[in-house]
């Protein structure tokens, strides 16, 4: 199944996506699917996250040669996780496929593309096992944790870095029946692949993060957890430029990016 | 006006507290107040958190005596801060006044209140100034921004020192007509004053919080920002300890101490 969230002609709506037609749901399709039996020619229509989440889970570093490239590249002190502590992000950055991402004014650091594969809570769930822990999970789709360095250095937290309207792109689906442990995560920049990982590569695999975190958080329908990016984030992005996070399964999440006026 | 959010015969509702009455609304009363003509006793209703944010703010060190008695007493390394950089909580940790505050199994650390002045966000807002940012607040209310000592040192992030479930006990009611920076805040465990500082120590203004965050980022409906504390955190909570944060005009946040079994 694949389902996205789009601006509808009376507010945000989900809908189910078949080929190029997207079937309106009279709600997110967490436990049943109810199509009201109107469509759209998918290609007409704005898409918006295709969940809201209550929870916006990050797991940052989840990949060791990320890490290196992070401390040698931009001097950062980060050291390799010995355990899954999970991370957060805010709601009101993200921004759906096919909208701009809006570099503020005042920026002055390199703007970087991290681009992830998230995981969508379909149901509630509290203490899962590894072996289970994937149960509540309704379908996988696609982030950009946009970075944003030199607020990254002067801040003491990263809420300029990576919390700001539009900084954290993410869709364009919600798919299912996928292995989220053996995804191809590709960044493409004005059409040019410039990163490729697989997720296998993760230091914690997304069972493990979820076992962990249930131990002491509750999961709700719409959280997210952002698994982190491998590799090097460059080149850094420049106004006007097309940054794409792409998977064979999930889709194409292409945002241009703009500079605030 | 005081309004409140409480587990309602037919599911969550929002409602007016008006002495010992609460008259239930239609919806949140960010822009109109509905009323839908039934009513309850206040004293016969489960609250819950009076709003459900969608981004979960926190100021953290906001006040220099509480920096100075966290690296005294706890050898943390805080700084004071020199900008207002926001942090943040999950809405997943929020419970409301009444509840229990409900400590994990594996916990070894001290558990420690932080009482403080929430500001709840009643309309979208950017770019505001100094002097207009407190137009966006529809009224403030009382947290306890709980946190758990052991894993605020074992952990990379603050997921488990802060953002479990239960440790973020937020209202009882939404109040305005309140002067947000001239507000005594007192916590009391078992009935006894154990801390009270006035918020005109905060390092950065309610004001000056909102001015910087919104150059960057959209306030919404429902948004909270919690002010953090002053002083001490201390004595460390046990369980069967009622936990209260108090103020004149916001009322009594009062939650009970229990283990998880």
């Amino acid at each position: 199944m694949k389902w996205c969230r789009y601006e509808g002609p009376t507010g945000p709506a989900y809908g189910l996506v078949e080929g190029d037609t997207v079937f309106e749901l009279a709600h997110a399709p967490y436990e049943t699917v109810t199509r009201t039996g109107k469509s759209h020619a998918l290609a007409s229509l704005k898409l918006l996250p295709p969940v809201v989440p209550g929870n916006f889970y990050a797991a940052g570093r989840n990949y060791v040669s990320h890490v290196h490239w992070a401390n040698d590249y931009h001097r950062m002190t980060l050291s390799v996780p010995t355990q899954a502590d999970i991370g957060y992000r805010s709601p009101n950055a993200l921004t759906g496929s096919g909208s701009d991402i809006v570099v503020p004014r005042n920026s002055t650091g390199s703007i970087e593309f991290e681009g992830e594969i998230v995981a969508v809570v379909g149901r509630k769930a509290k203490h899962l096992t590894e072996a289970n822990a994937l149960d509540c999970i309704c379908g996988y789709t696609l982030g950009n944790d946009l970075s944003e360095r030199a607020y990254q250095k002067s801040d003491s937290t990263l809420w300029r870095a990576k919390n700001i309207d539009t900084f954290k792109p993410m869709g364009p689906f919600v798919v299912n029946g996928i292995d989220p442990m053996a995804q191809t995560i590709g960044v493409r920049v004005n059409g040019k692949t410039v990163s490729e990982y697989n997720t296998a590569d993760m230091i914690f695999s997304i069972a493990h993060y979820i076992a962990r975190m249930t131990e002491f958080v509750t999961l709700h329908p719409g959280d997210v957890i952002w698994m982190g990016c491998d590799g090097p984030t460059l080149p850094a992005l420049q106004t006007g430029d097309l940054v794409e996070v792409v998977n064979d399964s999930l889709g194409v999440l292409a945002n241009r990016v703009t500079k605030e006026i």
